[in-house]
């Protein structure tokens, strides 16, 4: 794209496009435009304010009609609702990337898309549990997986720039197919917020204050995933739920197998499960 | 105590001691002697070295003989295993403090001391899960709970030099019973570490490879309590069983429920589930 303008439509100015963009206006030179599509002309304004994007619009069509990538950054559902009007104004050969957190049923939609549009799924493997442009940060997916899900139409060229566009904010791109991304994620981010929200609401029922004022760094890490944003989580769990309940109830038999080795007071098979889950967790994570 | 020397002699130099010895080290003047026992002549030879401590003995009799203050820093089952050596070498009037994870079951034992001793059972809600003396640091104390768990028998005045070690070290002393302890963290602590188990045992049994490479943040936090000491962990889970069984039953319930939800695709309920733990948690955990 050496010697004509580039320009990048994200669509979205949450956590994960208000990053995107700032990334992106970091990676790039001049000769790349980025193009925000949002419902809040405050966040628009914010977002020019501090060198994020070029220009703003309320409008989905204006602001995807002149890119050569566009970049949907909205939960998951909110995705599926976009991609129609994204096929209808987008330009033949827009590239198109979303960041949506599971993506067989982001992916099957894509399939329905015109034929001129080179659809990617695609999913940041980064965030926090807070939201919104104020939390935004250029280097969010420095050495994050980056996963990407090709359709069998994307021309291979067209899975090429969104390999660059990923590596170009630092991230490390991946091609999985949308069903194993799914269930990998189900297990190691989707499980882990279900555990979480488990807890809260657990130690909520109980109700004791002292338990509350006694709660510690550990109870806070357990439990952080709870504060994800709402809309968000809901609309992964449900349009990754055959996955999810899978993973469910695999845990809720570990559970039960840890619990039974405590009401026994089985010493061995208690130092196992635990022993067993620290060695993993050091070979595993670092 | 002003005039005479003051001698604190701290058994066990883990995190937890090590970290006591410390902090104490920062907050006393040259009036206060801090001797330890340990197992270690190697950690020793370390806390003598950053000046920690100003005598180390491998010697329980040697250590706690001339000490007016005796705190026991170690696993539960080792701090009961202890109490009897402490209650036959230490002096008349000797303030006898734990800092295990438990009270029980140590305050039970406690009961059982010589009368002349002074016990009160201690419970500082703060760690790490690294263990060992090169991960004790003074500040572990600071603004944190310091449980304290007075026999009917201690006096007054020894709950008092209790009191006044914990706030000398930055925490924040609190009295508590026992059993209302024990239920407490058991919630808050030892709940978490079950579910942190659970989580990785569960992904270790997937054997997926792909979804421990995508493993981010969210995981690694709310997984971070299974790296945990095994062994002191072990002792808090088998010395406080029933009231960790009750809470982990209360947890599956809580559990399972979501799991329902999520199940039937009832969108309504499952974002009450969502909402409701989010905004408790904003509410309790700062």
């Amino acid at each position: 794209v050496t010697g004509r303008t580039e320009t990048i439509c994200v669509v979205g100015l949450g956590l994960m496009g208000g990053s995107l963009a700032l990334a992106l206006r970091e990676a790039s030179g001049a000769h790349t435009r980025i193009v925000a599509v949002t419902r809040s002309a405050e966040v628009l304004q914010q977002a020019l304010a501090v060198g994020a994007i070029d220009r703003g619009s309320l409008d989905l069509a204006d602001g995807v009609s002149g890119a050569h990538t566009v970049i949907l950054a909205a939960p998951v559902r909110a995705i599926l609702r976009l991609l129609p009007g994204v096929g209808e104004f987008a330009a033949r050969g827009t590239l198109l990337l979303d960041l949506g957190s599971s993506k067989a049923q982001i992916c099957a939609a894509m399939a329905d898309l015109p034929d001129g549009l080179q659809p990617v799924g695609g999913h940041p493997m980064c965030g926090k549990e807070v939201a919104g442009f104020a939390s935004a940060e250029a280097d969010l997916f420095r050495d994050r997986p980056f996963v990407l899900c090709p359709l069998p139409r994307t021309d291979p060229e067209a899975l090429n720039r969104a390999f660059t566009l990923a590596r170009s904010i630092g991230a490390r791109p991946l091609v999985l197919d949308p069903a194993v991304h799914d269930r990998a994620v189900a297990g190691i981010s989707h499980l882990p917020y279900a555990a979480a929200i488990a807890l809260i609401n657990c130690v909520a029922q109980a109700d004791d204050p002292i338990a509350w004022s006694l709660a510690s760094s550990g109870f806070r890490d357990t439990s952080r995933l709870a504060s994800s944003e709402v809309e968000m989580m809901l609309d992964i769990m449900l349009t990754n739920r055959v996955a999810v309940i899978d993973w469910m109830e695999q845990y809720a038999a570990q559970f039960r197998e840890l619990m039974a080795a405590l009401a026994a007071g089985d010493e061995m098979r208690l130092r196992e499960l635990l022993a067993g889950a620290q060695r993993t967790r050091a070979g595993r994570i670092s």
